[in-house]
């Protein structure tokens, strides 16, 4: 029996993990929750799995929650302070770091330092500060383990495998919903044309990312601190039927690849369960079913996002910070109907391009770059659209 | 360094090998030498190579080896005597087994009970004699690694999985050059166009086996042995472009699969370096070159000798000698232009028919079912072609 928390427990990643421990109650219990503010999804999650520890976002909402849960000793917090304190309190084995953007960073570290298993889905922690948390997992034994698909797919496939054998690391994006959509009607794209993503079902954010290609960005940069790889071993390719996830190259001419159904509950439970696996009734991959995978080139006039999380990638320093807070922002904008769907890579490269490129060694220097970036990314948007 | 020697080396796997070798000259020096007929080839890789041991097929061939190399300490030996002594030289680390059909199978044995790494490329030992080899091969502490690019594939994907947690393996057939070919069309193609495969440079005999997928059926069976498989987790998939060689589909949902350019070089060279990997400049996969990837399920009314490999799979008992035997002289009878192609299965299915199943449980009563299947088949092809 392992006790599971999840951080980020209303969204996607955070119902799907509770969905598959609700299958997995012999093996799994859940002790802590870390929400934002689904205070009545939460409060169902609490009446179901019974954990130890509860945090939400704002202050009254705890106030609310502790008091509709006063006849039980489940300890009410809230804010990034509680959601830190839910990630690292005491009876922790696997923690799921599952909020979503930069939001994730601070519980995602706290959980890295009390030295336990971090199931990560949080790319943006690593992207804004991968080198800091790698610093910290080796420093406190911490296993950080890939929940998004593609890296899960790279990490099983490279587990006997030397870091020195790998020649290149390709992870597939579906290409989103405009892979095939003449480039002159993709500019006006409504949000509700980008979020019906053809192949998975996720939140927003990434959902929107997904469709720019961002979300294959960040992952490049994820997969460069999950792996320890170089910026010319990482590759992208299309493959619109998102069946297989990520493929390592080795240097033999020898290529291993992972494959499933897109359910983000497989990665999910592998992180859970690693290194053991377990049948609990996922849907099975029936290639004779599926019959063609296709893959192609990224074209960059395409997805322009891509170029600019390949600079990030190999310059370092503070531009993925400046990548991820621009895209935030962006995101936001287009979601809120305020810019349209190409004016998400402009406002992006406009932001990047007066970006101030510098050091950032600590946590404090990266909140400061991101909500510098975030400050200008707005201001760019209210003057320009 | 390590010492290798090359069973079979005027063969496809063995030139193949030997190519290999010689780019990795500070890697592996060849000990040792088996061949057949061809003692034209085997000498220019004697002068090339320098090994200490050649076996011949013929004792005349032999003496005019021994008098032409009068001036070196090469030893020459001949027969299957000869190929056993070779396999067990005392200073082989690695032995390449590569002689086909079942004459490879007393020298493969050799070299497994002398307790060395053997890279298996004989599938029919595997197949007539799998309990036996595995047997062998545990009292001795041989190391069984497969050069067969399907069973390599799975080979390279188990690398740290358990074998309670598969679920299912799939090898790829390349579905050989009249995959689309109407029915009616096939019955009666040629010698050269069953040898012109769409894929694969291999040998002949081979070459006929992946047209009539009885190559695959053979693996299947060399697949439950080599991986300790029961049938119903063996399966196969028609994959014309041959990208990916297998895939292993684990209880969880998840599916690994190992992909690589058709060469068969990449496994001969990773059943000689493993667990470690070298860039020897083989071809790289570039996936976005392929673009398109199929998977069809096998249609058994096309390819109706995968269904009696499956009932040899599931029968066990002398049913997989017999039906390797039966396949090895029908193969020679299409080769020698006496039967069809279509009649290579129609003889196979008759000479299966009328054979008496029983146990096998030594070398001897393989070669005794081998000896008395080939004579039966031999005699339907007489009696009705």
């Amino acid at each position: 029996m392992k006790n599971v928390t999840v951080l980020g427990s209303t969204g996607s990643i955070g119902t799907n993990a509770l969905e598959l421990i609700a299958s997995l109650r012999d093996r799994f219990a859940v002790v802590g929750l870390a929400a934002g503010a689904n205070t009545s999804l939460l409060l169902r999650q609490v009446e179901k799995f019974r954990p130890k520890i509860v945090s939400v976002k704002g202050a009254e909402a705890a106030h609310r929650l502790q008091s509709l849960l006063r006849d039980s000793t489940i300890q009410v917090v809230h804010g990034t302070e509680g959601a830190e304190e839910v990630a690292r309190f005491q009876e922790n084995e696997i923690v799921i770091s599952a909020i979503t953007g930069i939001d994730g960073l601070r519980p995602t570290l706290a959980a890295i330092r009390a030295g336990m298993r971090v199931a990560l889905a949080n790319k943006e922690s690593l992207v804004v500060a991968g080198a800091i948390l790698q610093r910290e997992a080796k420093a406190s034994g911490a296993e950080i383990i890939p929940v998004d698909s593609e890296h899960s797919g790279i990490f099983q496939c490279l587990a006997k495998e030397s870091r020195s054998d790998i020649r290149r690391v390709i992870l597939t994006a579906s290409g989103g919903p405009f892979f095939q959509t003449p480039l002159a009607e993709v500019r006006n794209k409504s949000v509700e044309e980008v979020l019906a993503h053809p192949r998975w079902k996720m939140g927003k954010k990434v959902t929107v990312d997904s469709a720019t290609l961002m979300n294959k960005g960040l992952e490049l940069i994820e997969a460069r601190w999950l792996f320890g790889l170089a910026p010319d071993q990482l590759a992208i390719l299309i493959h619109p039927q998102s069946i297989v996830h990520s493929l390592v190259e080795m240097c033999d001419g020898s290529t291993l690849a992972q494959l499933s159904w897109p359910d983000m509950k497989i990665p999910i439970q592998y992180a859970l369960t690693y290194p053991e696996r377990v049948d609990s009734g996922l849907p099975r991959l029936e290639l004779e079913r599926v019959n063609h995978l296709e893959f192609y080139e990224v074209d960059e006039r395409r997805y322009p996002l891509v170029k600019l999380a390949r600079q990030a990638l190999e310059t370092e320093k503070s531009l993925p910070v400046a990548l991820n807070a621009a895209n935030e922002v962006a995101v936001g904008a287009f979601l809120d109907r305020r810019i349209g769907f190409s004016a998400i890579a402009e406002v992006i490269h406009l932001s990047l391009q007066s970006h101030r490129l510098r050091e950032v060694n600590s946590l404090e220097e990266v909140f400061a770059v991101d909500a510098e970036v975030k400050r200008q990314t707005q201001t760019i948007i209210a003057k320009r659209y």
